[in-house]
């Protein structure tokens, strides 16, 4: 996506070969409008393929999500971030570890606001090593449902998260995939 | 706001006189249908009032707040909840307590992203105790900006929130004002 590079290369930070900082459009100042044509996009790109529902994980994720709700209209659900398990039968639950932040958190979803049969369609900002979205998949799968489609904002293509996830036979979708980067410098893969 | 008033009598649950769960469609769940008409309605009452700027508070917030932003075509900062202070010029931080789930955090706005002499419209999903307004206004008053308007989804008006909000000199506007609930019932004042 243009617009989306475009303002990668004209805002974003690469602080090393890992970390790119693009807190003023994406994940503390946000550019609404961008948001907007970034939902339309993954719409465009999802259309017609099914899909009964769209989840994103807190807080990053909610704003692209929402919009892509919005275009394809279609239900959203935030999947939880909590520090601590909940025992109480009415929430399904996975640990996923956050290499970037050295953190772990226990991914929380309701099981109401999932059916069976349902075909989801994760939107998210970030995809590198795929551990959220691997928790996605195995609260979806626990749940009879299927991730069917996966739409990132900004992929690291030189980690290993999208294999993983075509390996589970899920559509990924990128709107700028990052080849390589370094202090200063950010290079593209050409758009799928 | 009369459809949000119904979506709350058909679907939230007051668990006590203090608690109302409304995870179906605006804390897990999101109708983002209402959150679009939710921004349009902020958009109606505070255009025209020279505001200049969009923020809100992690997560909760952030969909409601991107609608608003769209509705208005201005930016959007998301205020972030740390769990520890951040020893760094870029940042300010102030702790706020959360009466409801017997937690504190640092709110944590990066300095850049607000300029002097802006004036802001906060949207958030509830008011109650008006702790987590209170700490928006610290931190906006240590910039030198304006909080100037208060946009709040669901207002517990037996609360002291708005009261001490309006002390500031803010424009508290709600959607929904819940005058008094309990297990069972919910009963709203009239909008204003």
């Amino acid at each position: 996506m243009r617009m989306l590079e475009d303002k990668i290369r004209a805002e974003g930070r690469a602080l090393n070969a890992d970390v790119l900082l693009v807190d003023s459009f994406l994940n503390h100042q946000i550019d609404v409008q961008l948001m907007k044509a970034i939902g339309e996009a993954f719409a465009s790109h999802f259309m017609g393929k099914g899909i009964t529902r769209i989840v994103t994980v807190e807080s990053s994720g909610i704003a692209p999500a929402a919009m892509t709700a919005l275009a394809m209209g279609l239900p959203l659900v935030v999947l939880k971030k909590q520090t601590s398990r909940i025992m109480n039968g009415d929430v399904v639950q996975t640990t996923v570890q956050s290499f970037t932040k050295g953190t772990r958190y226990e991914l929380t979803l309701k099981r109401q606001f999932v059916c069976p049969d349902d075909r989801i369609l994760l939107i998210d900002d970030f995809l590198a090593s795929g551990e959220a979205a691997m928790g996605v998949h195995a609260l979806l799968t626990s749940l009879n449902a299927q991730l069917a489609g996966i739409g990132i904002v900004i992929e690291k293509s030189f980690q290993p998260g999208r294999q993983r996830l075509e390996t589970l036979g899920c559509d990924v979708y990128s709107l700028a995939r990052v080849k390589r980067m370094d202090a200063g410098t950010i290079e593209f893969l050409d758009e799928a």
